[in-house]
């Protein structure tokens, strides 16, 4: 087994920024970053380059979702060899906002978007392009897109200038089967570029999934400490770190932030694997049904969600009698 | 994917009372019968067939690890279409204790041993063979035993009447590409055999592995009710029923079940994916270390534990000077 091509990119930060609304602190924050580079991971994605303009309820949110090169630099004084990422969605960008990266502390800026809106993606991705960055378009909601919109989508990143292109599981409802098909069929269609996967772990498949893109090809690998991620949460750094076969990962240093930092997150905040999330994953659904669930007093009514999610829908077409 | 060849051995009761050393109520276990059955599950692994005469300690356990058939009548008044088995180790076994399969609630009795007692287990499961009952033989351990030990256990096994014989995980230690060429290994050398899988999670990979060996053909599949087994636990039960395809299988009266008795027993009792797990699982160490390390005050000082589970043994020699 040769992986030693792959690279990590922990978003703890930005995906587990999801499940706690982003309260980290600075703190905690240059301790993961401490942790990853000695662990050698390869990016760590620092959170959301989107615009407080453009997104409603954003004074809510601390740092980690508006990332700002000044406040970067106070955060990581020191760079190592772990280069920063981040994050930014369709609409919610500011172009003007974006340093040229040999000014900015960022090395490479991922655009997450839908297969409809991919136009639209790499217009973000060729102004991030020109500026120095490594790019990556991140296709959301694989599962649910129909084979003709995708082709297409494939013809525009052919063309443009973006690095890495990522099979995501939006959903969580991937098995192998379904990574070897998509990355064969991103392979067939996107010669020229290079590949990431990003998991989500509702049936217990995140690790197993990214070690079978990893295997196939995917240099990208997603993913986060102890799983910490939006509802199941994503394949753990540190399973990455332990198991990838011929590489250069430390896990010493990840169990020890583990230890001494997620700990009391976890206690606080909630992911994982857990019963609604299994629910929405397998039926390829979005999580945030069992989001509400959770967050609701039936947290635990799992064989009525079931019903709720499995029902057709109601009817509500009057007939006139 | 045709995997609808595959039976689902449910083992809650049986590896999930090495977690609660077998406190189970006999209204717990009749409810996690009926939802098994209305499941569709196949087989119900119901506990231990072990003499209490032959094990320390033994009056510390319920009935569950010394099953009665005078007591499982009583407890399981009318059987439905899902099967009962039962785990015997070796040297813990009385042979008088067992009735033929036509008086006797159980269906199948499940050898457990290592590679260098197969002789033994292969002599309990002739016994049990000759009394009518199904029979499998477990071979613990795999990832430490050596291929000439192996072939030899191999040949034996060929020549036996039993029906199954198990890859078992013992350390959830293995990936996919440990399942494929373990499959392929046991179905060269034992063309005749059906073969089962039993898989542990400390890596989280114990569902994914689980779909490995059913797609290569291995019949019977090993899993638990949330997962509820010793250390890190097994392959998820409800996992399997919802995910293995062309199969019979529902998984409302399983969340049904973990609703209402499972959330309970995971409060009071714990297993599951902890780092302690993980680092026995990537050293390919038996859990035990984990277990002691979880039992004590140091709990979560895993990156301590970690270099105690790394480092070479102290060199006891003592030099002359």
């Amino acid at each position: 087994m040769k992986t030693n091509h792959c690279k990590i990119v922990d978003c703890t930060i930005r995906d587990g920024g999801l499940v706690n609304n982003w309260e980290f602190s600075v703190e905690f924050v240059q301790n993961l970053y401490a942790a990853l580079n000695d662990a050698g991971v390869d990016y760590m994605e620092i959170g959301y380059k989107n615009s407080p303009k453009l997104l409603k309820g954003a004074d809510e949110a601390g740092p980690w979702r508006f990332l700002d090169d000044d406040f970067l630099r106070k955060v990581i004084p020191q760079k190592g060899s772990t280069k920063l990422s981040a994050l930014v969605d369709i609409g919610r960008v500011d172009e003007n906002d974006i340093l040229p990266r040999s000014e900015s502390m960022i090395d490479l800026i991922r655009v997450a978007c839908y297969s409809k809106d991919v136009d639209k993606g790499l217009d973000l991705v060729n102004t991030f392009h020109k500026l120095g960055y490594e790019t990556s378009i991140n296709i959301m909601a694989l599962s649910n897109v129909m084979e003709n919109d995708l082709v297409e989508a494939f013809q525009m990143i052919k063309a443009s200038p973006v690095d890495f292109v990522y099979v995501v599981d939006s959903y969580g409802s991937l098995d192998h089967n379904d990574i070897h098909f998509l990355v064969d069929k991103f392979q067939t269609h996107l010669p020229n570029k290079r590949l990431g996967v990003h998991t989500h772990n509702n049936m217990q498949l995140a690790f197993s999934n990214s070690l079978v893109a990893a295997e196939k090809g995917v240099e990208l690998l997603d993913a986060s400490v102890y799983g910490m991620g939006r509802g199941a949460g994503n394949c753990p750094t540190e399973l990455l770190l332990t198991h990838l076969k011929n590489s250069k990962y430390q896990l010493r240093p990840v169990l020890s932030f583990i230890e001494n930092y997620m700990l009391s997150v976890r206690e606080k905040w909630e992911w994982g694997y857990l019963i609604p999330y299994l629910v929405t994953g397998t039926l390829d659904e979005h999580p945030r049904s069992a989001m509400a669930l959770l967050a609701s007093p039936e947290r635990d009514r799992y064989a009525e969600f079931y019903d709720r999610m499995t029902t057709p829908e109601v009817n509500f077409n009057q007939k006139r009698s």
